[in-house]
């Protein structure tokens, strides 16, 4: 199969790296553009970015040309229709728009059009029927362009442990108290000054985002399909940054609308396999086997240990136990510049491939949330 | 005024260097036997202890010859009446009965007895009252003897930001989430391979004490002064381990009895001064000044930049906000082996001096709960 | 090809899990034997050992039992002839002789034999020759047992960048100074209370070992075959312990023999390949293509960035500039246990079976150093 | 004593705070301006700085406002004579020269002027006779103002291990090894991505500035009294920033020009008093008692446990032990902040007050080098 042109907003930054790590080698995609903001546009990509990933620096990007961060920066037969962004939310908020009237699929790890109403705020494991609302959208209608977002990266850990819940049991409110890495707040982020040795008990805006995302993510599509009504679920958050590289440790104490034994509860996770089948013969490259794995041994999960479970997709859950306040306590760590950022993108764009919104030929009908 | 003579048992462990460098310039206590295992008695101190605090180890200390840790390993001229213990739980269980039976006032750190019906467990800022305990013991009516103890080092600091706002509003529940410092598993402890970089969500048995010590701290003493009802409040811990050295984060959500703003919070804080004027003249040497300081920057307080606060006594809270799921959230920090272990007490020892339950002399009767 | 059965001495520990993650997909070895302490012998595996690496220990590996660690533990029939040992030195020093008698080849990482005159202390890229030692071994002669042994993790990282440039200039004098990461100390290892945010200046004989060991790798086998004279260099060596999990940095200041300039010097690091060709059509398995790397960025090598080079079995280099005192200086960073430990060891067996000196059949004639 | 008034420019960065911290409560000196750029110059200083040290910010000076950090945007009448300097080198390159001109003694921690010849770069207990050289400088004969400077971090906890050596057994060559703090990159500095885990083997300049800084400080004041022959040694460099907050950790081996027993060496170290006695009754308020503490255990110095000797102004050796290249090597700590920094222009400013030089009436002769 020959592989889609893609690009990259914000191609320098974690997350545009993480995007470039992570496509380098993808089956279905090729990185055919990239960009950055005027600062570094015009200059080779070895040579604007401090590469920071442990892998090294794939030579066929390291040679490019970083684009201007604008459609009309870039020939129009060059300018890829997909575009992974990862920029900066002000940023995303006046740029993503652009690329979207210009027709493009805009794949968006921003926080700034995830709360928008017609705007899907998805996970495809969760709710990939919200990808419908594309649909509605201005751009769409107008040059068949469009905006796609993937949550917070504290929302996406959560959410894969919460979905299978929340559709066997229903969930009526939640505590969610994070310990997040510092490679969530990109390059140079947070200063070694602040965090050696140290806990920052907050992180600028991060217990909002996570409060309101996961009542979308839970949501149902109204049948007008122009917005999702959220879930009638209330959440309370404490965010702290630890000096931790990566992954985003969450302890929950969850109050659930039927009641649920320890047993019931690890079933709904091993049994949580949303996008098995979907997609016959063959999987979507970037979906862990097991979007949810429980780690039995008493200390887990751990971001040294568990990180890298489904290659960085997976949610590691450890330490079910009873609540003395609400029925049931558990721990979930999620690597936040793959699945929480990077490869949520990728993977919602593995989704729309699948459901032939990537085409701009064929017009296959998004799939209702109850068959997802 | 002459110095008491005390004794440290578990002289060579984290909490007792901390006893030793508190004490070794203590106004009303002097170090004249300090105690540790089979493998430790009879060597120099200095040879014996791998010390590990970032002030000298005091000459006068380093010389001492450590005593087998039994009273009968001591003439008893020499053994002192006042006995500051550090030791582990199942030790403390075996060894510090023989103390109170040899006729010592046993001021514990250990867990091994703070639940036991006729024991104190005691903060002076919160529940000095409950010293009356004491009087109930077998030892004390045999031999004058008797034990003290202090509460878990999460308890503390947390107890103590609890205690204006329970005494105000009465508290109802309450979600505590801990980002706990290396310091509190002791020496060798943590191993550096499971904390570099990592984040170890569960710390044996912390959840539980935690759970069960807030409600006898903030709980009646009888009428028949021979138990305390424990507070009707319901409290769910999650523990966590970080990489940090010294100083206990907790992140707090509480349900108030009574609706409470953010000034009459603040307020009961700033008021919060139990220790004022009881000791005319002179303050209990180790109480901090303002034993609930509240910090108003936004990402505070942090273990780096508040930890010694009231000398490391006073825990520091910030972020006072509105929870979503009950009234409201905050967080706080207080220094889990200063505060948390040999200087709570320290601090008991003091209010037992000031109650001249130190002194083997005179009776002066224990304070009533309401006049502290 | 069917794999050869392999077992491994101190399996639980650090190095033996290393031995266990990067044996359980070798292609030509196969774990079919492990053994541990007294403490663990009996138990199985997954029972026994705190696995603390980032990939899940293998399932084929967590059920099996583990074995006393003696040779008459196990019937003759099931003990594989190759033994990985893993053991700390005085344990070695006893229990190795033990499987080298009883026929089998030792491949050791521990320090107890490396500088005995008949035990070949072998990087396979430098010193391969060296190998011929083991016909001169008692246990050889009686049993067609014998030991190899690989250098110590700071030695290893370090010979290779110096082997091409002792062949090409010689070597005289070098200053060594290195930060080492705690996984070199095992489990626990290094307490976290030593090492968050702090450097300990001393390693229990690490300096001592680095520069003796030095010496005898680059050294010539004697015509006799029977020792080998150590190189012509002194080495003084300064070693420190830093908060790094994997990966020991060491500064390098070195004086050759005779004049080099930058290029000569970085294209004898380019240019080093001993291992290709030797085994026609297909490389060992665990050999680096590029033993060397020279990494040109400014402030580079560094472990979060360059540790995984060659899948952890190559140094990387950097920073190579005019010295003031001796010739040059430069910085190299090597994976402690994986090139640094386990995978030395496997590289030996690697090297050791295309030798034929796995194989108790054929007697093929271990390569002149020349050849090498 | 009245104390004088001083000025402190570049103060909400760490070193500026570093000088509040120590001068909030200096006996001889009182703040009585400060300074910034532009972007916060007008603003009250709490709100211009995000304070960074572990004790709280000094009241009296959270609510001063902070000056233009030019001679001209204050009223002469209220410019402080005495001005310690915090800034980055280019913009000291700029600014300090117009408050020399302006008539003020301009005690820099700046690497603008170290060794622009007339300007004396000083450690006292090291060479306070190169204090000598601010007679030479133009502005001094224009205005009486002048410019004084202190080594760079590493140098000072260095040259004060040495001095004792140069002048007792004379200084050959040595090899020196960095392992330094966090802090000395000032604020934010080093990215918490860069360190966590890591070490980073290059600092911008330093190997440099330590080469050539030592020279000049064990150097000779000519008898012209203009200029300083540097001391006949060679120094080697490596320097790395490791995941430390404060204190600089050295690497040493040397060459001696006179043998020297450890005992000899130990005695040079311990008998180091150069500034008792200089000023009768009353020491140098910053000065440690000893400049050079030696300790015994053998993996000592180390940052956690070492870095408040002598209040921060101390450097602690240890490990000294014979090299195999040169004569010894050993080991050495020293605060960076402190001793590096603010404290060491501290200590100028001490030593050009008791030599009259801030007096602007008397004119005490400098004493010679010989004297001091």
């Amino acid at each position: 199969m020959e592989r889609r042109r893609v690009g990259i907003l914000g191609a320098t930054g974690m997350v545009g790296q993480r995007f470039i790590q992570l496509l380098s080698q993808h089956p279905w995609f090729e990185i055919a553009w990239i960009a950055a903001s005027d600062r570094s546009a015009g200059k080779r990509y070895d040579e604007a970015c401090r590469w920071k990933l442990e892998t090294p620096l794939p030579p066929s990007v390291a040679s490019m040309t970083l684009s201007p961060n604008v459609p009309e920066g870039t020939p129009a037969s060059e300018l890829p229709r997909i575009i992974f962004a990862a920029l900066d939310s002000a940023i995303a908020h006046e740029l993503e728009p652009k690329f979207a009237a210009a027709g493009c699929a805009v794949i968006s790890n921003s926080s700034a059009f995830r709360m928008t109403s017609d705007v899907p705020l998805v996970v495809p494991e969760v709710n990939a029927g919200h990808l419908a609302l594309i649909e509605q959208q201005a751009w769409r209608k107008a040059s068949t362009g469009y905006i796609v977002t993937n949550p917070n990266c504290c929302a996406i850990g959560l959410v894969l442990a919460l979905a299978p819940l929340e559709a066997t049991f229903g969930i009526e409110k939640l505590f969610v108290s994070t310990l997040q890495a510092v490679s969530g707040a990109g390059y140079p982020g947070v200063a070694s000054l602040d965090i050696l040795g140290n806990v920052i008990p907050f992180i600028q805006n991060e217990e909002e985002k996570l409060q309101e995302e996961v009542g979308k993510l839970l949501g149902t599509l109204a049948d007008t399909q122009d917005h999702v009504s959220p879930a009638a679920l209330t959440l309370s958050a404490h965010c702290n940054r630890v000096a931790v590289l990566d992954g985003h440790t969450e302890c929950v104490s969850i109050k659930l609308r039927q009641p649920a034994t320890r047993e019931q509860i690890l079933e709904a996770w091993a049994g949580f396999h949303p996008l098995r089948g979907i997609h016959e013969g063959q999987p979507l490259p970037s979906a862990p086997d097991q979007p949810v794995e429980y780690e039995d041994a008493i200390d887990r999960p751990q971001p040294r240990l568990d990180l890298m479970r489904g290659r960085g997709m997976s949610t590691t859950v450890g330490r079910l136990r009873p609540c003395t306040l609400f029925d049931w306590k558990f721990t979930l760590l999620s690597h936040n510049t793959i699945r929480g950022a990077a490869g949520a993108a990728l993977l919602n764009a593995e989704m729309l491939a699948l459901l032939g919104k990537l085409d701009w030929k064929t017009s296959s009908s998004i799939p209702s949330p109850r068959t997802l």
